[in-house]
C-alpha cells in the first residue's frame, strides 16, 4: 500500500492510495479523506462513495466539495475507482462497458470474470483494508452517483448488517430494465436474465432482510432520467415491500457534480445520523 | 454572446458563456454563477476570480466549491479564462508562457501584443459585459490564485475606485523578482525591467492611491512558496507603505484547489463585507 497523493484539506487530509488488490488481480487507487479526528487517532465512521460511468477515484474528491462535510461530521470518506484497471484487464472501446464501467458486480462471463469482481472489492477487501490502515470504526455508510448509486444500493441490500446507512444520487435503480444496465449485465453476467436480479436494487428490495432507510436525490432535469434512471421503479418496489425510502425530486437539477455538490451535505447528515445510532 | 453550459447549482445556476472579445480579438469563455437573487432579477455584487497557470474557466467552477458561498452571500461569481485562445493567437510550447499563462498584462512585444491584452479584458470589457447582461451592481470584488492572485492584486491596484475589495490565494506577489514572472514579463513586456513595475503588486503598493485592504492566504507547504511566491515581499511593501494587509500563513497547506476550497468561505465573507459597505 503506497500513498501517491496527500493534500491538507478542511483541517484534515485528502489522500490517494495505491495498492495491489487480490479481489481484482490488479493495482487499484482510492481516495481517502481523513478528518482531523482521524489524524489524531480517534476512530471515525467511514462513508464509501461509488462513482458513475467513466470516473476514476479523482472525480468525487476534486468536484463534490465533500471534505467540508466530512470535516464537520468527523467522517472518513473513501472513494474507490470504478473498475479494475490496467493493460492486462479486459476492456471495451465503449465508455459504458469495461474499464470505468464495472457496475460493481462480480462478473461471471469471459473475458470479464478474470478481474471484474468489484463487488468483492467494494464490500470486502476495501473495507477490511481501510479498517486496518486508518483510524476507522466499523460504522460504514455507502453512497454513490448514477452507476455508483446502483452500486451503493445493491451493495447495501446484498450485505445486511454490513452498512449502517445507504443513499444515492440519480441511481440506476433497475439496471435489468434500462439500456446501460442491460448492456453491462449481458456482458458481465450473461444473457440469462434470471441471474441479473441479484444485482438489481428494485428486484432486491422485495426480499431484503434488513429495512435500511434509503435516501435518494434525483434531478428532474437529468438528461438520463427517463431512459436510464426511472426512480419510480424504486419508489413502487419500496412501497410494495414496505421499505423506507425518501425520494426527493429536485426541480431543475441535472446529472452533474453541480447537483451532487448542492445536496451532498444532506447525505452526510443522513449517514452521520445512522452512524451514531 | 452565447450560453454554452448551464447547470442548476445551490439554488442558483452555474453557466458558461462564449463571446467575441474586442479587447483580445478572439472568442473567449467565462463561467458565471448566478445566485437565486440574480435569477429573480435582484441586482447582486460581482466577484471576479482569476485562475492560475494552465487553467481555463473550468477549474475554479468545478473544483472550488464556490457556488455554496456565492448562494449564501447572494454574489455573482465570474471566472474568465486565463489568456486569449485559438489557433490565430500566439502560443508557446511551455506551460508557463502563452495560452493559459497571460499574467493578465497588456503585452507590448511581438508576437504577443496582437492578442494578449488581458488587463483591458479583465478590468474593462468583461465587467462592462457582465453588468449589461446579468443582474449585477457595480460593487466589484476581485480574487485569484497564484498567477491569478498576482492578476487580482495588480488589477485592483491599477484601477483605484473600480473594486470594493481584493484578495488572493498563494499569489505571485513580486513577478519581477521570480522565475515565472521574469520569463513572462520578458516575453510580454520586453527586457526593460523599468516597464515591469506597473505590473508588479509589490512595486505598485508604494504608490497606491487607494488603500484597499488586502486578504492573502498562503499555505506553508506550498511547493512554490520559496521560489515563486515569496509573500514576505508583499508583507514588507505593505508595512513600508502603511497598506492594510492580512497575510495568513496556513500550516500544512499546498498550492492545490484543496487549499482554495478550505479557505474560500473566508474570502467570500471578506468581499461581501466590503460590497455592502
Amino acid at each position: 500500500m503506497e500513498r501517491v497523493e496527500q493534500h491538507a484539506s478542511c483541517g484534515g487530509r485528502q489522500e490517494v492510495w495505491k495498492h495491489a488488490s487480490s479481489a481484482l488481480g490488479c493495482d487499484m487507487k482510492f481516495g481517502v479523506y481523513l478528518p482531523a479526528q482521524a489524524l489524531r487517532g480517534e476512530r471515525c465512521p467511514v462513508l464509501y462513495w461509488l462513482s458513475g460511468l467513466t470516473c476514476t477515484e479523482q472525480n468525487f474528491v476534486t468536484k463534490a466539495g465533500a471534505q467540508a462535510h466530512a470535516a464537520a461530521h468527523g467522517v472518513i470518506v473513501v472513494a474507490p475507482d470504478t473498475s479494475p484497471r490496467g493493460k492486462a484487464v479486459a476492456d471495451d472501446d465503449a465508455w459504458d462497458l469495461g474499464q470505468g464501467a464495472s457496475f460493481y458486480v462480480n462478473a461471471t462471463q469471459a473475458p470479464w470474470a478474470a478481474h471484474y469482481r468489484m463487488q468483492d472489492y467494494i464490500a470486502g477487501e476495501l473495507p477490511a483494508l481501510v479498517e486496518r490502515h486508518f483510524a476507522a470504526t466499523d460504522a460504514r455508510g455507502i453512497c454513490g452517483h448514477s452507476m455508483g448509486g446502483h452500486g451503493a444500493l445493491v451493495t447495501a441490500l446484498r450485505h445486511p448488517g454490513r452498512y449502517r446507512s445507504v443513499s444515492a444520487f440519480s441511481p440506476i435503480v433497475a439496471p435489468s430494465s434500462v439500456p446501460w444496465g442491460r448492456k453491462a449485465f449481458t456482458a458481465y453476467l450473461g444473457p440469462d436474465e434470471e441471474m441479473w436480479s441479484a444485482w438489481d436494487a428494485t428486484a432486491l428490495i422485495a426480499s431484503a432482510r434488513e429495512r435500511l432507510p434509503i435516501l435518494v436525490d434525483q434531478g428532474d432535469a437529468d438528461e438520463f432520467l427517463a431512459t436510464q434512471l426511472q426512480p419510480e421503479r424504486l419508489r413502487d418496489a419500496c412501497a410494495a415491500a414496505g421499505h423506507p425510502l425518501t425520494l426527493r425530486m429536485q426541480p431543475g437539477y441535472d446529472h452533474s457534480y453541480y447537483f451532487i455538490a448542492t445536496f451532498l451535505g444532506d447525505h452526510f447528515a443522513h449517514h452521520a445520523r445512522h452512524a451514531s445510532r
